[in-house]
């Protein structure tokens, strides 16, 4: 101990934040100790925030950094995530499939017998790449507008995946409006919510954030 | 038009459809158009739900997609995020600069004089990187528990990022409890709300989910 009050003072707060530290970490090792088990998680992202996909490509991105074989099945946004798909497409093809099945939003394309034809053939290959088990984890990319508009049925996406997911894979389905029935089969539900935005200043959709 | 009466009205549907779509496509592209800005934005993660660092890394690998310069200093969270690292490390390294100053939580090292040093050689880190204007968007990952542990100064973040940024440059700040002053400064804030976490029914951590 040193003769200084201060040095003293802030010698036994550092000893005081220590051993409640340590603490901490006790209470939370044995938390954690019970979170043992494993198994392939039904995973949403909804909410009229930002960073529903960009999220779900950051875990696609761990999976081939673990060199874990994944895929992807854009069912709407054509337009966007370009970057991941590039990305994905020129280095790491041969670990992540990729599919990208609709042409941009419905309004840009004003043609809906089209738009349901193309929801449904990604919903044909999303059930495809999920039942190969093969397959660590499978991002349905935007398929909550797909179910939204009723391109595809809701209660065949929940059948299947109760039923016919095999165990150890992880499932990923993003977009706004998730459906209540979705989020209560789901394990692991996030929503991003939207608290402030650029657009609003008059700013646009930039290179490297939106796509 | 066919003889059906079915397939007439299956028809008049879809010329419905389109028609309200095109007013659609019409009233959002006349309010794209007055979106013609382009700034660097100050864009926080925060929020007790999942996704806040791999929505950024997302847009960190958005970047390297359409190769421009970035980089990121990860703050606390030294033991996860090891799949983008590695992968960023491995692939990127030539476009993005990897640095991470912290080895972990801090009711983990326990060693309060430790992470504080640790989270002010980030920070240095950090205003070097941000100042270089090659680097495109820099990263800040998980800066908000730093901060709100006053291991660096709150203040001082908000005068630099307010009168040192490069006009251009991208910050991504990351972590829960951002504080209000900095989501005031900030463009671009996500909140990320947990709905349903599967920690609850005992699974834990895994390889290409977690980290």
């Amino acid at each position: 101990m040193s003769d200084d009050p201060n040095i003293e003072t802030a010698e036994s707060d550092l000893a005081r934040h220590a051993e409640k530290m340590a603490k901490k970490k006790a209470a939370r090792d044995k938390i954690m100790a019970t979170k043992t088990g494993e198994k392939g998680l039904i995973i949403v992202h909804t909410g009229k925030g930002k960073g529903k996909s960009s999220a779900a490509f950051g875990m696609i991105f761990r999976h081939i950094a673990h060199g874990k074989k994944c895929a992807v099945v854009q069912f709407i946004k054509g337009a966007m995530s370009t970057g991941e798909r590039d990305l994905i497409l020129r280095h790491f093809s041969d670990l992540c499939e990729f599919h990208t099945m609709g042409e941009g939003f419905t309004w840009e394309t004003q043609d809906k017998a089209r738009d349901i034809a193309m929801a449904k053939a990604a919903w044909e290959k999303a059930k495809e790449l999920i039942r190969d088990p093969a397959n660590s984890m499978v991002l349905l990319d935007e398929v909550n507008i797909a179910i939204r508009y009723d391109y595809i049925d809701l209660a065949e996406v929940l059948e299947f995946l109760a039923t016919e997911k095999p165990p150890m894979t992880h499932v990923v389905l993003t977009g706004r409006n998730a459906k209540d029935e979705l989020i209560e089969l789901a394990d692991l539900v996030t929503e991003m919510e939207l608290v402030k935005h650029p657009f609003r200043s008059g700013i646009k959709a930039q290179i490297g954030v939106e796509y």
